[in-house]
């Protein structure tokens, strides 16, 4: 028995090694965004949507998808904390913009109703990963207020702040 | 690393200033209606529902997008409660008539699946914004238990019983 | 019967106006927070915080208990974003120091499970109401994070830069 | 199998028979409120609330336990809408004024921790019953914003208008 427990013992070890291997070398988390990085995202995201005259919410999560700043510009939509915040995620989720969810989630989409899943995934154009200089997605950022387009635009300015 | 934690400070305080800067001059619910404009909008809204021999519910919220007023008119569907209060709240949320996101909404529409964020969001006639007589939005009501026409036509009756 | 009926609508319209009569001159959200007192409120809030040493999360809501401004501080607790934002809900649903709501709550208080309202109250220290010169309540301020006397103290002094 | 059917039958019908015999002569929500004495219920505790110099928040239940009729008083706690409704649906769900369930609901008591059902219930003073003349319950009536004796006054305020 005691042959046997060893054997177990290896055997476990053996998976495990086959486990770490698939691994790759680092955490979830590895590569974060600072809550400096965040307000400057943030910071840049406002300043475009200022300069087009459109009023947003504004969400950046970190590499958990967990908030880490957010602002609501006056006049902007009551209804756009939750839309800002909720595409922030999305796009964190499946480090994807989230408005290219959009095409697979239609009717007859391949991914279809995937948007019940997390509380709810917003699904058009406003949130987009943050990466780093070496192109680690370290966070997301969403806005939420104008049009598709312009909330896009503005996330896209937000977050190309961290790399310049 | 004294000096670099004093250069952080000093980042962020810029930061900060930035984000600051280009606010507007007035907050977001600056306008917001009285309990005495809440009943008037519900009592105009459930005359007309009774002249129109429609049983609904009605729902106004403030400017906050909070439950001011309620009522509901024997033997309209209790369904219709949550659906009331829904309908305002959407209609305050993206200050917009509620069956105007029903277009946008559509498989393929540009906003299609927004109605996940918000803990649920109606997209289709029976909630339009309340404005003062400066044309501020104050609130919102919400009406369900007709026709989406028949709801859209209460509600509007509702609000606009604050103007006359 | 018609003339029954007429009997209800008038024994309505006379419910009505005297649901209506006595009303306050002032609505809810009249004062009302903007998003550069919120920011200014924050930055003081997470200057002090820095100062002694303590990493938390602040959150801004406005007049009507809704997400305003928001930041996590690199290496807080994950689990502190949400006690942070409940925490300046809690403050504006009851316009009162979080904390104090802590006394009334425990077993045998005279308000015992209100935190089961709303969903889900923080009923202690950190969450504070926001004030303009004038006394008016504009908004709270909720921190999370360090221990309850530094998430008063931070949070106050958050609240605090908006009067001085 | 002709007679093998009807034998099924006729158990059938003796079961539900039996089924029957037990039941009281009425449905649940055999008496109930009306939304004009729901309106008027709500009148009198509003007036008995501005009387009293105390803002409130008023929300009326009919037999099913369904929000029937609701105000919120300018300058009342935002926090009061959902502890008015929870109240109401509180006494009605147990027939009790809300206050009663406290003593029971301590740690200890019979019932501790029954507030975690329906969504969260009130167990303090402030919801109370509504009966028809023969004292039939047809609803209960929350109430939210004062002491929880004014609470409970103004509830039962409310309440008594309709016997009067």
């Amino acid at each position: 028995m005691k042959a046997r427990r060893k054997l177990i013992l290896l055997s476990m070890t053996f998976l495990l090694t086959i486990l770490m291997n698939g691994a790759t070398a680092y955490a979830q988390n590895a590569y974060d965004i600072t809550h400096e990085e965040s307000l400057k995202a943030m910071a840049a995201a406002k300043k475009h949507a200022e300069q087009s005259g459109v009023l947003v919410n504004i969400a950046v999560v970190d590499a958990g998808a967990n908030l880490k700043a957010f602002v609501r510009m006056d006049g902007s939509f009551l209804g756009s904390i939750d839309v800002a915040i909720k595409k922030a995620k999305t796009s964190r989720y499946f480090d994807i913009d989230s408005g290219e969810l959009g095409a697979l989630t239609q009717p007859g989409g391949i991914i279809y109703n995937i948007e019940h899943s997390n509380g709810g995934l917003m699904t058009f154009p406003g949130g987009v990963p943050i990466k780093d200089k070496e192109g680690n997605i370290i966070g997301a950022i969403g806005v939420s207020g104008g049009t598709i387009e312009q909330d896009r635009e503005i996330a896209t300015a937000g977050a190309k702040a961290i790399i310049d």
